[in-house]
């Protein structure tokens, strides 16, 4: 088994000439007479150029195989391997990582982990997030969830820029929601997933998701680009955190956006995040509010579901984009709102409601014209977002 | 105290609306009549435009001013707020973080604390790398580390790519190491820092550099962007691991080297690593192997010494280097070498005696031009690397 990576270079570079600086450079790197003797030894870990194809555009692809053996099965080495000191040699961009099944780790819950906690298996899971994102209270939240969790919500989680402020303490909005979480489940039967975020220096996330835990957080939300891949591998690994962690992809841009810099969106959030024990991944959707193409999206879905991990596909998502969502992912999604839910006109509790009539409303296979649609929660919604 | 960020947006972008998106969306978010009660709240945490600023080129600047409490005072939130979602929204490069003194942390070792380790306060120091990357065996290490030695050299450090293989345990190379250290020390007097790779998963990272200083490690080198900037301060806090930590910039381009993404190498390698408690950071020199910009390379250099840290220019570097170096740094600098010590013609031992050679010939003033340096270890490396 090894591991294979595509670096595409934009036309006017050798990529045959590039490939092999990898493949020397990113591993042993030149030796003279003086270790003649270490020869074999050396040629084990090698990497390979296998394949070099130019494309119309003029863009050349060159596939480089490195031994797994030069990594310790986790990202940080991979990483380190692959495109340490060569991703400040010029333009050049990874665009595949093709890594052995037991390459890393895989999730605890994961896909089919969460529907069963949640008991849903049927149907795609509705999932909200709390905003405004910094200034509300405990007490806010708990108003929040009480609406959104009566209207039958699956999971909630916190905006990614609320962390554990000292005007706004992790814990204290946890055992708030916690109490809307446990009342829920007394009187409907239903659970609610609420993904904390967890944050501070490696020793204090790995100390505060376990605090968390202990505190009845039934999910985590993570920040795994800006804090670390180790820490998610950590985390995803560690029996007392036996929750779902849901991975936020806060600085994908900085690391993916680049036309022929760093790597394309699907290696990171895909991928790398597959391989990391991810339970669910947060990413753009081709059709909401940030730039993002289809492809890597449907490739991000593949290499998610491929591990049982849970696409979650986000940002400028509401009512109206059900059917686009629903076409392109069937059942297993999370649909993940944040104004598309909190900021419907007649509150959160109706932004849910839209969302499951949605659902309904394509499974029966009626049309989404707003003239059509009868007055209700979606209908107001189609409305809002759909003009 | 605030944070202040800037953005520079290339032609055809409306810095000024992205500004606002970026000050709004990265804080607090948009709300409506329903929290007017808490619009105090929200005022506080809110970002705000504070320039916009157009150049020549038609690229755009803006300057965003964020409340210190909107983070936690470590890195990572820092990155979730500034950049975290708006770096997926198109175009645009942070090229410059602005922190409050007191944010994040400080070495704890730092530039003043190697020189009082090596007792060496007048000069620059000299650090090798041990190469070839992959393929030694702890043997191999003893038998070039024992030459090095033996030539006076203050710093060694493993290769970025050299991590805890099963072939080759880390703890197995730094015993062997730590051996021929403890020697020099009793035969010559002097000390010799050797930078041992630190990886893993983050809770192993921990463990295993209080592991390595146990077992007589008196430096780390860490792989912060691959593995994680949380780990990176928790390991610089942590007081078992009193020895300096040495960042190593691998994967920075992925993050730095695009044009309009990302961010520029000043904010990574110099503010950030200074603020998250580094002792000294590795980074391409501008007349090295790899494509650097000088003014980058400067305001590294001053962003690393301004916090007591220890900048390494790194890559490409030989004795024929070393007036330029010079030149830009004085005495306050780490000339770090692997191949241009370990390539040398008669052995590394020679690598190490021509950078000590160079040194003086440039401190008495005389000529660099080979045909005037006398036969010597010095005249050797500017053959082979200078013509």
């Amino acid at each position: 088994m090894s591991i294979q990576i595509d670096y595409r270079f934009p036309p006017g570079v050798n990529a045959e000439k590039q490939a092999n600086v990898i493949a020397i450079g990113q591993t042993v790197g030149s030796w003279d007479d003086r270790f003649s003797h270490r020869e074999e030894s050396f040629q084990r870990y090698l990497a390979k150029v296998i394949r070099v194809v130019t494309h119309d555009s003029g863009h050349s692809t060159a596939t480089v195989e490195f031994p797994v053996a030069n990594t310790e099965g986790d990202i940080g080495s991979l990483l380190t391997m692959i495109f340490g000191k060569f991703s400040m040699a010029g333009s050049g961009k990874v665009t595949a990582i093709r890594l052995p099944e037991d390459y890393g780790q895989r999730p605890m819950v994961g896909l089919s982990g969460i529907r069963d906690r949640l008991q849903v298996h049927d149907r795609p899971l509705v999932m909200a997030i709390f905003k405004p994102a910094l200034g509300l209270t405990a007490a806010d939240h708990t108003g929040i969830l009480r609406e959104v969790a009566a209207a039958g919500l699956d999971i909630i989680k916190d905006d990614e820029i609320m962390g554990n402020l000292d005007i706004a303490p992790t814990i204290d909005r946890l055992k708030a929601c916690r109490e809307v979480i446990t009342q829920t489940k007394e009187t409907t039967g239903k659970e609610l997933l609420y993904a904390t975020n967890v944050t501070g220096r490696a020793h204090e996330i790995l100390d505060n998701a376990k605090r968390l835990v202990a505190n009845g957080a039934n999910a985590l939300l993570f920040n795994t680009l800006t804090y670390g891949w180790s820490v998610l591998e950590s985390l995803a690994q560690d029996p007392e955190v036996n929750v779902p962690i849901f991975m936020h992809p806060a600085l994908a841009g900085a690391l993916c956006g680049a036309p022929d810099h760093g790597f394309n969106y699907a290696s990171i959030l895909g991928t790398l995040a597959a391989h990391a024990g991810a339970d669910a991944v947060l990413y753009p959707a081709h059709y909401g509010s940030l730039p993002f193409e289809k492809s890597e999206e449907m490739a991000i879905r593949d290499a998610l579901r491929d591990r049982n991990v849970f696409p979650v596909p986000s940002a400028g998502i509401h009512p109206g984009v059900v059917p686009r969502a629903i076409a392109d992912y069937g059942n297993d999604v999370i649909l993940n709102a944040g104004t598309g839910i909190m900021d419907h006109p007649s509150g959160p509790a109706s932004g849910v409601t839209a969302f499951f009539e949605a659902l309904d409303r394509l499974e029966s296979g009626r049309s989404f014209i707003i003239d059509e649609v009868p007055d209700s929660a979606l209908k107001t919604a189609l409305k809002k977002w759909m003009v």
